[in-house]
């Protein structure tokens, strides 16, 4: 069996996150041939041209390697102001600069994320997608997890505990692994 | 004549960028009764939560009180990656937040955007308005400042050169003057 | 007390529509000096050129008419397809058309919506205010009326049963009377 | 070499539209092993739920047979007012209702689009693929297509004269059919 390595990004810096614990949770409910690493962005600064033209800091190259290393890349993004979060976005501005063997670059992508409102995310995971269209990496677009009211499916310890959305993850994950290995 | 005062916020970190650049044409292009200054968002840290928890980094106030004081904002975007820089989309984030009179509630806004591609920011601007439905900040709708092909628009010491953009950017801040006024 | 006619047009040809039921009930609703006249879709035509060269047809002749009359119009959208239905597309479409006192030009608009999922149309009210952005219509930003699982808030005659949805609707149709009215 | 059987969709009824110029134009340089067959709108009424549930009309049925027996379908879409016309919106409305085997599940899908202005329908393009993602169809990242002042490459007759336009409609084709063939 196949195994596919995917490499998880949550949108958030804070520690009690929704959406780290989201992730968390996904690595735990990955299915046999899926394993998921996570990548935090603390080190990841504000993108800015004259930084990179002086090269990328240690940050963006951890990030652009691990990229390049994954099979497939998961992100965990909040919603903020009705669209991705600046933490989020700014991450993909990064990984998305050239050299041209860029590694976002046929890279497959899942996006999955976590609201404490109804909206559960859907406004911040279509902003997203949408930077996937330029880096050109293969957006799978159904299904979708748009976990809404989420402080209510974790507990304080930030582990998943509602059933519903802890199956739905795991059938989302075993369709990225999938549509993962149509690329391979 | 009453003088409307806008704050003008550039969404690069780039020494030469063509946002900025274009900021600085709306400044010295401003009509009379109105005054564009600019705020840098170097000191404006990635958002984190637990950050804010412990207070507000200076950038982030000074970022706050700049806006409150302000009668309008002028946010002038790049496009990156098909939407809004994370770097623009971070400091709205930031400024979005509580306490309840936030800085962006009931504030007039305007957009406008520069990149180097035929698009001039149309998606980058898209993204960005939406963001503003949900501070309830008071989003301009036309006119539309879309400079395409924008590295042939400025000089090498990023002045403006081109007529046409340099009209536009006058009847723009014409408009976003009347536009402001209506909700004195 | 001024008092302000609102247009309201549901995005649905359907008889039995959630969002017709949605705008049936904000016209119960409405607050003293607001009042609100349904405008049904049934005779707007798919957009075509060639038709509107010859001269608009009756449906979009009574549309445009209606919407010129009201001060604000009131939108009430479906989501299908993460995105705004065709049919309600398709009379802004040609509600936008000139000649050049085009009926959406400065005009105060509200957007509400309701659907049987979670997410309450967030995306479709996302890409519906995007056109008003062209037209210049006047979007109010807040509040927002996001009906998530409508199917459960109406009875079986169509009748608004939630009386928290009932009282967001009231203080939306307020917040849209004192926003029509600034405009005036 | 397999053969790739292409459904093409313009979404204008306009005689004289831009965008069947433009798929007139892909008909014509579709590559080897890749033929494109036009589906014309006109018969596909305005969305009604009343109707569908009466039966597909004799349009819907024919657009849902045809994007069945496609193994790819290429969208041409003008861009109206910041957004995907109504017209081309209702199609994808109609072809991706129920039963559960779906024209639009898992079928590859192209996006291109041609207008007069300065944005060749990026706006437009982007809110259509946001469709594509509920219906769970394939869509194409990467290349783009954006005619922008469509109007100055085409001549008379609708026929593309335009040489770098029509350099990248042979490469996006050549694409479609790799990207196509992926999913096989």
């Amino acid at each position: 069996m196949t195994d596919i390595r995917v490499l998880g990004v949550a949108g958030s810096l804070r520690h009690g996150s929704l959406n780290r614990a989201l992730l968390r949770a996904a690595i735990k409910l990955a299915p046999a041939g899926l394993t998921i690493d996570s990548f935090e962005l603390n080190d990841v600064p504000l993108y800015n041209g004259d930084v990179e033209a002086a090269g990328d800091p240690p940050g963006v190259t951890a990030l652009k390697t691990a990229i390049r290393a994954a099979d497939a890349v998961l992100f965990v993004t909040p919603e903020y102001n009705h669209g991705v979060p600046g933490v989020m976005k700014n991450a993909v501005d990064w990984a998305s600069r050239p050299p041209r063997d860029a590694a976002l670059n046929g890279k497959p992508v899942g996006i999955i994320g976590a609201s404490p409102g109804q909206v559960g995310t859907a406004r911040g995971q279509s902003q997203l997608r949408q930077a996937f269209e330029f880096t050109n990496s293969y957006c799978m677009a159904q299904p979708e997890i748009l976990v809404f009211r989420a402080h209510e499916k974790f507990n304080d310890k930030g582990e998943l505990t509602d059933a519903k959305t802890a199956e739905l993850l795991g059938k989302y994950l075993e369709a990225l692994r999938n549509w993962t290995l149509r690329f391979k």
